[in-house]
Formats: C-alpha cells, sequence, structure tokens
C-alpha cells in the first residue's frame, strides 16, 4: 500500500478554508481532519477535539519545548500547532490527511513534508473576504482591519502552494479539492507499486 | 488569458490512448486534438486529417529537414509525426492542446515542453493488454510478438509522465483525464494573473 497524501488547505483569513474543510469531511470516507492545537478562545459553535484542540499558554510551550508539533505559530497574539506524531502515524497507514492551516504554518510544513499536496484558498474578490469577516461578527473593528492589511501581502503566498482554489461557491470549491485529491493520487511517483504489479503479471502469466 | 495547457496523452500501445482520446473529445467542447502525420496504412475506419494525416515517406522525410514536426519517431518501421505550428499556435491561443502519442515521441516533446501535462496510459493487467492487441486484428502475430516484447520495457518509462491512469473501463479512465486537465488549470503558477485581479480590487475598491 502507498503511503498516505498530506493535504494541506491554507490561504487568508476568511477565505473560507474552515467551511470547505468541514464540507469536505463530511461527504468524505477516506479523508482524515487533523485537528490543531490553539491557545485562542473557542468560537461559538466550536466544539473542544473536533474543531480545535483548545489548551491554554503554558501547555501550548510546554509540548512545543517536547518538538510535539509538525509546525506551529503565533497569530494576532493566540498560538496554533498541529499534532505531529498524530499526522505522521495517520500517513504511515497510507490514510489522506487534511491540515487546514495558516499561511505562516503551511510554509513551515512545506519545509519538511515538500511531497504533500497544498492548496490555496482564495476568496473570489476582495470585497467578498472583507464580508465575510465581516459577517463573521467575532472579531473586533481592529482585529478585522489588521487582518485586511495583512490580505494582499498573504496573496503573495500563492505561487508558494502547488494550487490556488477560488471559493466562489461552497459546493464548487469543495468539489474542486475533492478532485484535485484525486487526481494527485495518479501521480505517477505514488504508483509504482502498481505499475511493478502490472510487470510481474506479464513474466508470471504470458512468458511462463 | 492564460497560455494554452498541452495534454500528452501517451503509454504502450495497445493500452488504449486513442479510443480515450476520441471519447474525451467527444465530451468536451474545450480541447483540441492535434492530428499526427504518418506513414502507416490507414486502419479500417480511420479518417484522413482526423485520425491522422496519411503521408508518403517522401513527403515525411521533406517536413523533417523544414523542422515541421514537435517530435517524429519511427515507430515498427513507419514513421509518426506532430506538426509543431499547429500545436503552437492552439497554445498561444490559450486553448488545451490534446497530442495522443507514443513513448518515443512524448518523451522528446517533454524536452522542449516540460510544462505540459504528461499522461500514462496503462491496461488493467498485461493478459488484458495481449487480449486487445489480438482483438485488434491488424497486424500480424510477428508484429505482436514484437509489441508484447517492449511492453514491460515501456511500463519502465512511467515514471517520466506527470500521472498513471488505469485504463480498466473506458468511461472511467475518460473521465480521469478530464479531472486531471481541470485541476492542471488550478496549478499556482497557472494562475497568477487571477491572484493579480483578486489583489486589485482590493487596492482599487477599498483601501482608495
Amino acid at each position: 500500500m502507498n503511503k498516505g497524501l498530506l493535504v494541506i488547505i491554507s490561504g487568508p483569513s476568511g477565505a473560507g478554508k474552515g467551511t470547505i474543510c468541514k464540507k469536505l469531511i463530511e461527504n468524505s470516507n477516506d479523508l482524515e481532519l487533523s485537528v490543531s492545537a490553539t491557545t485562542r478562545q473557542p468560537r461559538v459553535g466550536e466544539i473542544e477535539g473536533k474543531n480545535y484542540h483548545f489548551i491554554n499558554v503554558e501547555e501550548f510551550k510546554k509540548r512545543i519545548e517536547q518538538n510535539d508539533f509538525l509546525e506551529h505559530a503565533c497569530v494576532y497574539g493566540n498560538y496554533y500547532g498541529t499534532p505531529k506524531s498524530d499526522v505522521i502515524n495517520k500517513l504511515k497507514e497510507g490514510k489522506t490527511v487534511i491540515l487546514e492551516i495558516d499561511i505562516q504554518g503551511a510554509l513551515k510544513v512545506r519545509k519538511a513534508h515538500a511531497d504533500g499536496v497544498y492548496i490555496f484558498i482564495v476568496p473570489p474578490s476582495i470585497n467578498e473576504l472583507h464580508s465575510r469577516i465581516i459577517n463573521r461578527a467575532t472579531d473586533s473593528m481592529e482585529v478585522i482591519e489588521k487582518r485586511m492589511q495583512c490580505t494582499k501581502d498573504e496573496l503573495g503566498f500563492a505561487l508558494e502552494y502547488d494550487y490556488v482554489v477560488v471559493n466562489d461557491n461552497l459546493e464548487s470549491a469543495t468539489s474542486k479539492i475533492r478532485n484535485i485529491i484525486d487526481v494527485e493520487k495518479m501521480k505517477s511517483h505514488r504508483n509504482i507499486d502498481l505499475i511493478e504489479e502490472i510487470k510481474e503479471e506479464k513474466t508470471c502469466k504470458i512468458y511462463q
């Protein structure tokens, strides 16, 4: 069995990463979402262990020291981290693991896991992104302004990713990502075993 | 508008390249099939200008001298070549151009057009491939044996391609290739203009 596939879903804040990942997991039986740890406060409706592992700063720093994160970053004053052993074990089992992480995190993971599939979600327009962040209504205007100021720079990271997916429509964007995953599994370097199987059958059954 | 996409569909003889390409073009309005030139005799049902440009050896050699082929090769005693200007012009217009070519040809095209999408079609098994070539019934047993002897070596070229698609079922294989094309269009380096558009909108509409 081939080693699993690591799929990184990332992009500017408010691009819709979280909603897309939720939909993607709902629609599929073969995908595993990696649950990040964070020190930020839960938003309304967010569930411990499902959306995030919500831990305090002290605990987070302890786990950094124990080298227990694949990546970790401090974004707008909150820590976010991807538990390492969880992801590595799932990949060893041949599973497809989805990481929803911010741009800083994705770039760090890429350095160690270049063979992953890096997807950059973008809003159809900056106006649309602005509206979404305001509608979320969980952040102060100051925080929103801070985020909007970063967005232009963040979009500049698109070329560090393999794919750009426009989130103009949830169904369409989710389906595009599902297709990317299926297509990536057809990459030749992930099908070396398959080719060997076909070759062996020739030797055994036709020429013997 | 982005430059077009060059899609190379290749693989061992009898893997089903031709049937898949025919189906792919039938199902799509946005794909252009490049018609190769060949000196081999037409098979029953093959149409000049649609399946191939059937030309004689003298004419073929003249066009080689004129540097009129993207690639050309002599396979089992027959010449095959891909007309250069036709493909280049379609790519300049932003079109998606499908090339159905043998392995020798695909590897030559890859040297000059590394940004193309290289797809390797394989039969589900060597037995299946053997049956297909015999059922085609256009070749002598000597030719068939010659081809079968090459197949194992040919399968070794899979890693020179981007993708491996198993042709276990025509509908499924065609649909997989359609997905590969759609997904390749989401590659970040093919969406630089899109990112710039989103950025510009921000500058114009939000910060002015």
